[in-house]
């Protein structure tokens, strides 16, 4: 075979490296003795059911649509992409429930809505001008190392889905894997 | 040949998948019958013209400089990187202009300018210190995922750049397209 | 060997493109005059030293410890994930220092602490939940283009921790790099 596979550095802190080699095969001992995979992609829309107003941690319900498929990845990129201008994806604490309700607090502090509001863009209700800024505040997407077949996040974050508008809805998340 | 190709699974919801195998060629009856493309990396920079301070709907214009090659990748994630720090990028909602203007008024609002501001980064004029702030609070770089060819954002997503600078420049962006 | 390697094509602006074919050897004759490498990952978790309360430019501390990686890639995008989430990465200028301290004075006018604070989450301290709201605001990742093994940032870019607890900690980031 002709492709060189993943080869482990140490050093501290470790690299775990991998490369693709382009040798041709009498000047690559390795490749008979380490096979191993190549790079991979996988891609998928997943849906969120509709949440009420507000921030929710959603880290149990995205990994039971992508966990198979994760756990197939050594190493690589996790990209969540949220297909909507009304509500965003963000990372944050993940243990007490206060957090995410401070966090909806600061964001109606912040960005007024109703009479006292100054948006031209009213047409879809009071909660829709707000929304749209809310949204691009947090972002609509997130990208999380993958290691070891899990997403690699610090013990404290989760991934959150905050819902801006009033009318819950349900939220389309392209999911997009992409490693070795 | 040596690499096998694009492979498809079917489930609900199907997840596009491929894999560059190592194995030799012996354990690889597919190879032959479907040879299909290998991971692809492309990278290029792009000159966004001049745009007057506020928010402004560039889809098109990015679209214009990356279709062909983008219309290459079947699965894959396409990064968008402002080299600026007075301007900014974010995906928000592509059809009503009024949205881009209530944004920029939320902007204006939350970022004080002018005699009632506190900073003390004043030499490049007033403008300057908040447009720093406002660069940081939407980001200066986008991914968005890559399927069958096209940006896969929802209906109603567009790409803007924000100019948080009174004087107009062109700005520069850097574009990689990875995928296959 | 059956790999195609890394070609470019110069149009203006002009793209680095690289595909890693899996056309069998008899229909690829340029494989065996340029063989060039083929995709790379390289993964590791380097710890950012204790930072005061504000924001920090630490584009030269990140350097030291991926440089050396770095500069094994010709075009890929670097990702950098903040494993906390009272802090945050993002990228802005890097020159005049007031900058640094002007964004501190409006993460805190916006976000507000003590007892005029409407938090319910306050167990850790008065600067923790402030701390959560500024991570969601500037965010915990940052992706950025490589280009001939360096990161492609414009002129006055740079990458800043922002360090949102009084109490100075250690900070985790999880570096993956992906490229040819």
């Amino acid at each position: 075979m002709l492709m060189q596979s993943s080869v482990l550095f140490s050093s501290k802190p470790a690299w775990v490296k991998a490369q693709y080699s382009t040798s041709p095969v009498d000047t690559n001992p390795m490749a008979a003795t380490v096979p191993g995979p190549g790079p991979k992609w996988a891609q998928k829309t997943i849906t969120l059911p509709p949440h009420r107003r507000g921030c929710h941690l959603v880290t149990s319900q995205i990994l039971k649509e992508i966990r198979p498929d994760l756990s197939e990845f050594k190493c690589g990129l996790a990209h969540l992409f949220l297909q909507h201008t009304s509500a965003s994806l963000t990372i944050n604490e993940n243990y007490d429930s206060d957090v995410r309700d401070d966090t909806e607090t600061f964001l109606n502090k912040i960005v007024p809505e109703g009479r006292s509001a100054p948006w031209k863009h009213t047409l879809e209700g009071p909660d829709d001008m707000p929304a749209h800024i809310k949204s691009s505040m947090f972002g609509c997407a997130l990208t999380v190392p993958i290691t070891d077949g899990k997403l690699n996040m610090g013990t404290w974050q989760g991934i959150w889905l905050c819902e801006h508008r009033d009318a819950p809805t349900a939220r389309k998340v392209v999911v997009t894997l992409n490693g070795i």
